[in-house]
């Protein structure tokens, strides 16, 4: 069995795979406050968030654009589960290509926080 | 002696302190390949190199453009020497903002081009 029973699905959000992940997407995605923001959140509770749950300073069409470029740029995986989009980090993927990348991005943003009193 | 002599140099570039760096800038200067190759050539060699030693396949002011954003992102110094304007990578800035950050991005970098082939 091969089918992909997805793959008609309207709901199914397109995503890169491993191998089409680009290091330039996903710098380009995280040289956002907003989007350094929800990957830090997401990697903080190591588990799906559904995009209701980050109180974004930004309106609802600009958070949806936020998220469809960390899905797209493949830092994210986005997934519907009811009537809720939720987002789990793509961590194991970030971490096979880029080893030690995510981590070091994530403290870089953790210890700018701190330095501008922005924790 | 307080005096800052080369205050009133025209060609003196501006540049951000280190305090002024922001990790938003750095990734958004290392989100563009050709920016990246150049960082990438500068932490190689280790040493200042001109403008006219990188020969990008772009012209040369958008050249010019790409090293003034590694330059006003707080990654990059560029100092006249002579009729020569010369780049440096700012690693003693960045590593001690941000540890370990510069090279997983370099490594990255590296097995990237590795895997497309593109080295």
């Amino acid at each position: 069995m091969t089918t992909e029973t997805t793959a008609t699905n309207p709901r199914e959000l397109a995503h890169p795979t491993r191998d089409e992940i680009r290091l330039e997407g996903v710098l380009h995605a995280l040289a956002d406050p907003m989007r350094l923001r929800i990957v830090r959140e997401l990697a903080a509770v190591r588990e799906e968030l559904s995009c209701s749950h980050f109180a974004l300073p930004v309106t609802k069409s600009t958070t949806t654009h936020h998220f469809r470029v960390l899905r797209e740029s493949g830092v994210i995986e986005q997934v519907y589960r009811g009537t809720a989009k939720m987002n789990g980090l793509r961590r194991a993927d970030l971490d096979a290509l880029y080893p030690g990348l995510l981590d070091s991005l994530l403290a870089a943003a953790r210890s700018e926080a701190e330095r501008l009193g922005a924790v």
